[in-house]
């Protein structure tokens, strides 16, 4: 599903559905569903990344960190002024600090992370005035099913 | 030179001139001057880096998160349980959140960085219960030299 909320001046409309669709991807490889999608300012999905900790061996291959990789590489800079992230999860301190350094403007999430989270949670790291670049932040975008596939998730582990 | 001051008990060696070593290569080619070294519990040098984030367009591509990442590689897991990294600045909140997921027991670094550093400094991210393993901090270690290295490297781009 893509839903539009256009305006006269400002339509708005979510990536989410791609962002979740990188999610269960990423759980069908055996990896904790979280995805990510970052989009130019033209509009265009310029990247896309499920979380790949366990196949790479990296701790820091949260999906986060692989789109921007990605963004950064298609762009051919490190800076992704003027594009927007939008991923399942509240981002951890890594990725928000990451985010920040790639002057990504806006990141969208789903789910919060009261445990791991680094925006609203935790560190709360865009409260702080070192990081110098302080993105805007939508949350709680289709929050039940970002949230619903990560419970799952451990669920099924669990049991 | 290698500095070893050598208890009965617990020898204390330092691996900063490594790292130092690593932050003299990234700066040679014409990146940030900071260097890194991941050793093992065996007290074997697993990995190095240098800041690679101009090369590789690649705002992630910090020398402590490259460096993690290849010692994963290396070891075959996400976690490094036991290693220590060393680094010739203090890490930004982007790497200390890396290194703490990484569970690296010690992280021993030399300038400290009170603009954009992430432990001592700013969000302090060490402090914060949110972060599940938190690493033995030793700062300090060869910060003249670290801290010259990185006040030349700005000096010459300002002039």
């Amino acid at each position: 599903m893509v839903c539009v909320m256009a305006g006269p001046k400002t339509p708005f409309k979510t990536w989410m559905p791609q962002a979740i669709e990188q999610a269960r991807a990423a759980e069908a490889r055996g990896e904790v569903p979280v995805g990510a999608v970052i989009v130019s300012p033209q509009g265009e999905i310029i990247s896309r990344a499920g979380n790949e900790t366990r196949e790479r061996h990296d701790p820091s291959a949260h999906a986060e960190i692989l789109a921007i990789r990605r963004a950064c590489r298609a762009v051919g800079s490190q800076r992704l002024t003027g594009h927007s992230l939008w991923v399942t999860l509240e981002p951890c301190p890594m990725c928000a600090a990451g985010i920040a350094m790639a002057r990504i403007e806006a990141v969208h999430y789903g789910a919060s992370d009261p445990k791991s989270g680094g925006i609203e949670s935790g560190p709360r790291l865009y409260d702080h005035p070192n990081l110098h670049h302080h993105p805007k932040i939508y949350s709680g975008i289709a929050q039940e099913e970002c949230a619903a596939m990560l419970q799952d998730f451990f669920q099924l582990r669990r049991e």
